[in-house]
């Protein structure tokens, strides 16, 4: 391993901050040196317990996350919280004005906070996630929250990366349906209905419940429950620990949380592989063949296929 | 050409509804067919114009995508209607309830309507749209719809097989802060403000009006406009479908459409090539090989770029 990886690599297993910084900053870049930083860390991960937020904007994440860890500090845990924004390729960074409510943690060194955001290598923050996890892991957090914004297929599939995945509502943000639809119901493990002061939360809440109990699932399924929160003054928050702590222990006696953490480390491996095949393809044709061949398409002179094989066959030459 | 996929390519140029149900079917299934039949439309494609939809649950879009159909129709201009649901994985098939706003033009043979669910292979409905809207314009549909639900990085993605893009919003959903956090305002071509009867519509508006004053864009730029809608009445429409016009005028004036074709049709390659290499890395190594490393990456005893670096290897011998 080179020096400069080698020494990043201790001092992230010290859980030095600025070590944890710049290897996260690193896996933003897909640098090259992540191979050897990443063969470093592995034999030190597969202790924290990773938990995942989501929900539509409005919800309440960052206030939810920041009581949760609150919550998780008063009984000692030390907290990585990773904020991921996938939209974040046309936005040229993320967004942080929701991070200002964190700063209460600013100062708590059982706290690190870090928004990621892609830079736009293949996969974006599908692939970056788990690196990020795996860094934070790593460098000794007991828990780390992983807060993505809004509810679409990658907020869906950064939420696999959770053991347990908190899915947030609050009333008045669209009915049942609309949550269905948004295709975060199935990889819920708990529900949290925020701003449980507002009109309608009962009826939020009523939802939810009719809909988990129309899910089919076997005698021996998680049941996710509902809990009604008010984030900002902490209401709901114990309750909260408390249903993802019964989560957690649903997890390991099951069988379930060696599953997940299986199928967890297929996709990273299958993530990187891609990564890897892609650039050779670059390598070989460099952009001007590419363009070429996108020009005959966007014409209606070729099509998407042939134009695939031939730069598949040029990679086998 | 196979006699079936010849008869299926001259059945879809024909316009034939069954055909063009039939092929979207193979897109969904990604069927190995799917070559010689994108080979076979490649020729008459490059015609239709496409109007992506996009904007959180409950802000109106199948209506809006509704009364856009009719204002169209009106006109004399043949509509395609796809409707795709990013979160269709976890509920194993679109949600089609909305799609019955979509019955008022069911009996109209002008209108084809498609809801698409991606069945789990790479890249998912990022793969599978745009072969899709190869077969609609193949058909001879002059516009062709776009819709997809929520707001997420694959909604983003699927919006920018569109020549326009129309963000919907609607009074209370969040504002505008919540919008951008969405990172669809920087795929915006033209914004709708939807249930403008309502309150809080003004504010809304208002909000766009300043995001979309404060960011920085070139003197010959487009500046997307902001159109007050009730779907529902169909109220605005009128003013969205001059909007979308007057759009298309600027793309093609600068010279704009051509690029973003360009660059659609490069996607769709690499998308193609990328899929074709992770089926030979299947291929090779089986599945027993990659469920073995992941087991060793989940136990701390490997970490996941050596094992990628194994699957690559040997599929180089």
């Amino acid at each position: 391993m080179g020096t400069n990886a080698a020494d990043l690599v201790a001092r992230t297993l010290r859980g030095d901050r600025r070590a944890v910084a710049r290897a996260i900053s690193l896996v933003e870049d897909a640098a090259p040196e992540l191979r050897e930083i990443m063969a470093g860390l592995a034999p030190r991960t597969g202790r924290a317990r990773f938990v995942g937020l989501t929900g539509s904007p409005g919800v309440g994440k960052s206030t939810t996350t920041s009581a949760l860890v609150t919550a998780l500090r008063e009984r000692g845990e030390s907290v990585g919280v990773l904020a991921v924004d996938p939209s974040s390729p046309f936005t040229g960074g993320a967004l942080l004005g929701d991070r200002v409510r964190m700063q209460e943690h600013a100062t708590d060194s059982g706290v690190f906070i870090r928004s990621m955001a892609s830079r736009g290598h293949l996969g974006g923050l599908s692939w970056a996630t788990p690196h990020a996890l795996r860094v934070l892991d790593a460098a000794g957090f007991d828990v780390i929250l992983v807060e993505t914004v809004g509810v679409g297929q990658a907020e869906v599939d950064i939420a696999r990366h959770a053991d347990s995945t908190v899915v947030l509502c609050a009333p008045g943000m669209g009915d049942s349906v609309q949550a269905a639809k948004a295709g975060v119901l199935e990889v819920a493990d708990v529900f949290v209905v925020n701003k449980a002061d507002r009109e309608g939360a009962r009826a939020t809440v009523r939802e939810l419940r009719q809909m988990v109990s129309q899910a089919e699932r076997g005698p021996d399924e998680w049941r996710p429950p509902i809990v009604s929160t008010v984030a900002a003054s902490g209401t709901g928050i114990g309750e909260l620990v408390q249903r993802l702590d019964e989560h957690l222990a649903h997890l390991r006696a099951s069988g379930e949380l060696d599953r997940r953490r299986h199928a967890r480390a297929r996709e990273e491996i299958e993530a990187i592989v891609l990564h890897a095949l892609r650039e050779r393809v670059g390598d070989v044709h460099g952009h001007a063949a590419l363009d070429k061949l996108a020009g005959e398409v966007a014409a209606g002179s070729g099509d998407p296929y042939s134009a695939a094989g031939t730069l598949l066959a040029a990679l086998d030459q």
